[in-house]
């Protein structure tokens, strides 16, 4: 018996085009064992029939979904890791943007000699290796960068020469040419890269955040940044956000923002199509879906 | 016996160390089985003792040299081949640059919706796919790019889903979502890319040029931007170049514009030694060596 799907609170065509490819049968809500939800309120999804077991949301942060997956007898999914390839190939495009002096060739008006570095050959710090910084891992390859990865308990990450754990933190600012940011948010990370770090880092480095503002100390920052020894800042995510007009990072030489655009919409549809796709396979046949919500880790 | 190798005119050390690793003794000219010169002006190269049966040169292209490597009885190298990576890396930073929408970060000054699109699920044409374009090639495999290559006979390129012949390049323009040249400089490619083929290319297409300016009609290209159809261009190269103060293309918000430096100093020091070492293995292995020189075929 294949599954019935429901997709709301819009049919999305792509999505559910993709419960069908996967087997489900399209279905009303109260037919559904299970529930595709597009939107992003949690007071907007109906009061679910028994008969869901499951219902797939559509973002990767599930902060505002909590308390309803807990209240519920059906299993909550989230996009989470879905996203992880656009989001690391922004980050790439930060990286190569800097590195390459790009920044400086996009504000010119005249053709002088400018000349990056190059990217390949050098060693990149990656702190958090989650799907974000694997993908990164996998972009890098290529280019025979040797990456230094961070995790929390340091347990070797595939395609990473190294791995420290995020108690020997300190030991990564100086050792990598380039420092790449794509750890979560928590109590712990806020402020992670401040003066302090930002001293520690090599001579033309370039620090890259595609994970939270709250991360990188915004004031430290600037000041490190006109001081004119450390390669450049590019940041997705500024705190804070978005960052105000007439911030010194807007006229900072040494800066580039993009605001918040790693995961464009249309690469959203797309990945959450492939997710929806592979996780109603996986309810279809009865496997482990992929990215649960534990409303009590909060995630 | 190992050869005894010559670096002149002055004994760099990063590559006089690659010809000792790679099993050569250092030597004065006179004493020498090859020599590795360093220099760019043919007329300052001595004569040869009778001995050296190779020299190595430090550019792809030859040109200058055609005349001396026809008249010596030693086998001339170029170090064709050998920045492939370096520049191929300079091409996906210029293709991410655009395509994710950091050249109008880069110029921006206030926090607003600005979002591009992915490089990742796209098609990428890649015009010539010589070390350059095959290195780009295994660049964009992790990104999920479908490459579309063209090449002079059309025969099939590795990590290319498509290989056309250069005679069926009118169907390129309109197959890919963007479209990078790196094909050489000859008269059959002089306005490669001129009014009819951008006319073809798909709407927000991005073309980037890291070969040689001549293979973009430029004012074809100026005009073409100008309507805002296409994504816009990123080129490394120009015609004339250096582009001149005041050329329309330094206002226009969709062109970026680096300034013929896609194989920075410190990669071209690098990778020369890595070639030296590479073919003085060869030499000492009495094995084919890479990129000889042939006078009559002009490269």
């Amino acid at each position: 018996m294949p599954p019935a799907v429901h997709v709301g609170p819009d049919a999305e065509p792509a999505i559910a085009r993709a419960a069908e490819e996967a087997g489900a049968t399209l279905a009303p809500l109260e037919a559904a064992d299970a529930v595709v939800w597009l939107g992003h309120d949690p007071d907007a999804l109906p009061e679910l029939p028994e008969r869901v077991r499951w219902v797939q949301l559509p973002s990767a942060g599930v902060e505002k979904w909590l308390d309803r997956a807990g209240a519920e007898a059906a299993t909550f999914t989230s996009a989470a890791g879905a996203y992880a390839l656009p989001v690391a190939e922004h980050a790439l495009g930060l990286l190569l943007a800097g590195v390459r002096g790009l920044v400086g060739d996009a504000r010119a008006r005249s053709w002088e000699e400018r000349a990056g570095t190059t990217l390949e050959g050098s060693t990149v710090a990656i702190v958090g290796a989650g799907g974000i910084g694997r993908a990164l891992i996998a972009l890098l390859a290529p280019l025979e960068v040797e990456v230094l990865a961070v995790t929390r308990r340091g347990n070797p990450v595939a395609g990473a020469a190294r791995t420290l754990p995020a108690e020997r933190m300190d030991e990564v600012w100086g050792a990598a040419d380039h420092v790449v940011i794509a750890a979560p948010a928590t109590s712990a990370t806020r402020h992670l890269v401040g003066a302090e770090q930002l001293a520690a880092m090599r001579d033309g480095a370039w620090i890259v955040n595609v994970a939270r503002g709250s991360l990188v100390d915004t004031d430290a920052l600037a000041r490190a940044l006109a001081e004119g020894r450390l390669g450049g800042a590019a940041l997705d995510v500024t705190d804070p956000e978005p960052l105000p007009d007439g911030h010194p990072l807007w006229d900072e030489p040494r800066a580039l923002i993009s605001p918040h655009a790693a995961n464009p919409a249309s690469a959203q549809d797309r990945h959450l199509a492939r997710r929806v796709q592979e996780n109603v396979r996986r309810f279809a046949a009865g496997e482990a879906l992929l990215a649960p919500v534990d409303p009590e880790a909060g995630y």
